[in-house]
């Protein structure tokens, strides 16, 4: 009997790591969809309430907590993501036809916490075609809340082929 | 005794739900493999045989159930989606050198319906390039049949900038 | 008690293939940020000690073991494949910016070996926007190992319109 417990207590223990894989997945796969549709508020709650999203260029979170608009800045809690996609550089980019792709991530768990590492790109429409505005190195660290996870810090950092991005995506990957 | 079988009935059902999700994406992953190698009963095969491929512009369903080519169009049958792709139109885009690439989706599983939401590209040959022809965003609407999961609905919209789009992409994430 | 034995032994096979299906997608997701890192022992670490990577009319192996480098190439070693990344031609690709980005993948597993089939796109910073280089067709063929999943072989062949790109996609999926 207690052979039979102990594989059930591992399963259960396998299966929940599954579960935390495919979680994360979907937190991930849901941001493009949110932030292209215009949804500030679902966007903003992937953060915790203190969350960071630094989309490069950003440096030091800024005291007042305000969003830095444009192609380099930063949102440095919930409400100031939420300032960033109704601002009017995010909302003239999805008017003109926008689409933030998360690719796969590799995802580091470590029991209430993990790592995950993806390139997104930004394509905006261009005439009859789309063009590759951005494709960034992207470190995502998540936090599980009682709510499930969220975003503590997302750092998207341009492969402009300086060290940084390049340090980014390597930070993510053991071995 | 019951302690255990209650567990191990939990996570069998916790074990179906990953694998439902795994599933989700075998099928949408094999729809560029399958429509960019031109096999075009395995590609209408990812679909149920009244099932509606809509690729923009479509409208409301023919009554004679044919496919309408071109770059805006719809086909309402497994029959026609096999139409669409042996026809001359997809052909050339094909034969010319074309990636149909499925981002990683969102789903919503619901029993035996589920919902994915993703970003779909097609990227076409250009001289030593490739240019990125569309991103659109994507519903797909599923069913499971009893020989697995099956498209009964897919509406892949142009990410022109318009409302439609981005109401797509919202549609498909819950919160 | 046989019968919860029972249950718990399907449950274990069915957890062990879901996890396979993740190790896989964790090494496909590893591979992008290894190799736009830099990292040539980690990158060559996926693969198994002779296996091979053909990045597109390689061609038969070269009895010397040595990477041919380029556009068209091939790698027929970890050690090959180590000095591709150290090689000069790699450096300036990511030195000047790029994102080697490898779509989700579809799987085949048959108990210690699987295909998998995916896209990638090599994207190369091209002004204040990217340039679309290289879309693939991918072909990845793994072994199980003692210390876990390993490449034996992968195929990336441009869908330059071809049919040797268009059989490659299809051979991986079945039905």
């Amino acid at each position: 009997m207690s052979d039979i417990e102990d594989r059930v207590r591992r399963l259960e223990g396998r299966v929940t790591e599954l579960e935390d894989q495919v979680q994360l997945y979907q937190l991930m796969s849901s941001y493009g969809p949110l932030v292209d549709s215009g949804d500030a508020e679902a966007t903003a709650a992937l953060w915790v309430e203190d969350g960071i999203y630094d989309w490069g260029g950003g440096g030091t979170p800024e005291p007042d907590g305000k969003v830095k608009e444009g192609a380099a800045g930063a949102a440095f809690s919930q409400e100031a993501i939420a300032d960033m996609v109704r601002g009017p550089y995010h909302q003239q980019i999805i008017h003109e036809g926008a689409g933030h792709v998360i690719g796969l991530p590799h995802i580091v768990l470590k029991g209430d916490e993990a790592v995950a590492t993806s390139y997104s790109r930004l394509y905006r429409r261009d005439g009859e075609n789309f063009r590759v505005w951005r494709v960034g190195a992207n470190r995502w660290e998540f936090v599980r809340s009682p709510q499930g996870w969220r975003v503590r810090r997302r750092i998207n950092c341009v492969l402009n082929g300086s060290q940084e991005p390049r340090d980014l995506l390597r930070s993510g990957i053991e071995g």
